[in-house]
């Protein structure tokens, strides 16, 4: 089977993480493919921010982890490396744009060893007031809507079980 | 170089098509990997209509014309393919899970050699009297959004260039 078709089939979202960190080189390589995601346009609306240092981990666990209700859970499930995708919201169609970077990311991770999740919630994230002075922090200027999180890493035990397809995912006409 | 990260990487948006109709063995592999786009709680909001009888496309052309304001153009650019992604209203996620089935689309597109394009406008035309009526005609019951139109085909003329990526798509905190 062509590689491709099936690291798309086959790509599956991880939700147990070893602690170890992901390779330098696959990190590069996997944001490297999501700037390539089409954006309407040509506009290149979204921007990655690359979290893996221990308090910057904290605090977005804690944001999370808040808006979920479950402020003791860790919603990005022992992952490393997190990497927030947030687009432009002045351009219509940020939200679009921002989840074909997501799933680039995702796709890319598994195509080089990666594990990874789409975590969601960045949206209220980082229409926070803390929200908005992170970003402010890390030097990101503008108005963004946070789009989510694909958390990366190895997996801890087994590798998921592929889910059946609904029936009528298609329709031929 | 990783196949698939070649893939992702050089796939461009083709605005240009030839009338010839792809193989049907390349369709059934690109839509199959589309299936496989990861939804918030695996829920698979997302159905995909493909489109290749010649009234139906100048229906949806004329449609999609008239939300651009322009009459007279083809939006489609000729593409013999519309793969037509809708997602359920209902669910929070659909426009993030509709696009992920628009990346899966045009990343298997190009993995098997076939041109695609997002063309948008497509919840313009399925909010109105005259879309929900085409749904309805196709079997399609349920509060359905359009998010975006997948044209296939084989492309007419050169490959586009690879376009420059904004500075600062990532950042390292």
């Amino acid at each position: 089977m062509n590689e491709t078709l099936h690291v798309l089939e086959e790509r599956r979202s991880v939700r147990a993480y070893r602690p170890e960190q992901i390779r330098e080189e696959q990190l590069e390589a996997i944001l490297r493919a999501a700037t390539y995601a089409p954006t309407g346009m040509n506009r290149q609306s979204p921007v990655m921010v690359v979290v893996q240092d221990a308090v910057t981990r904290e605090t977005l666990r804690r944001m999370n982890a808040a808006v979920m209700g479950r402020p003791d859970s860790d919603p990005f499930y022992g992952a490393p490396t997190i990497v927030i995708v947030l687009a432009n919201r002045g351009v219509s169609t940020c939200i679009e744009d921002g989840s074909l970077v997501m799933g680039n990311l995702m796709n890319a991770a598994h195509a080089v060893g990666v594990d990874s999740c789409w975590i969601h919630r960045a949206r209220e994230e980082f229409d926070s007031e803390e929200g908005r002075a992170l970003l402010r922090s890390w030097g990101i200027e503008g108005d963004y809507i946070g789009i989510g999180h694909c958390i990366l890493g190895y997996r801890e035990g087994d590798y998921p079980e592929k889910r059946a397809r609904k029936e009528n995912y298609v329709y031929r006409i």
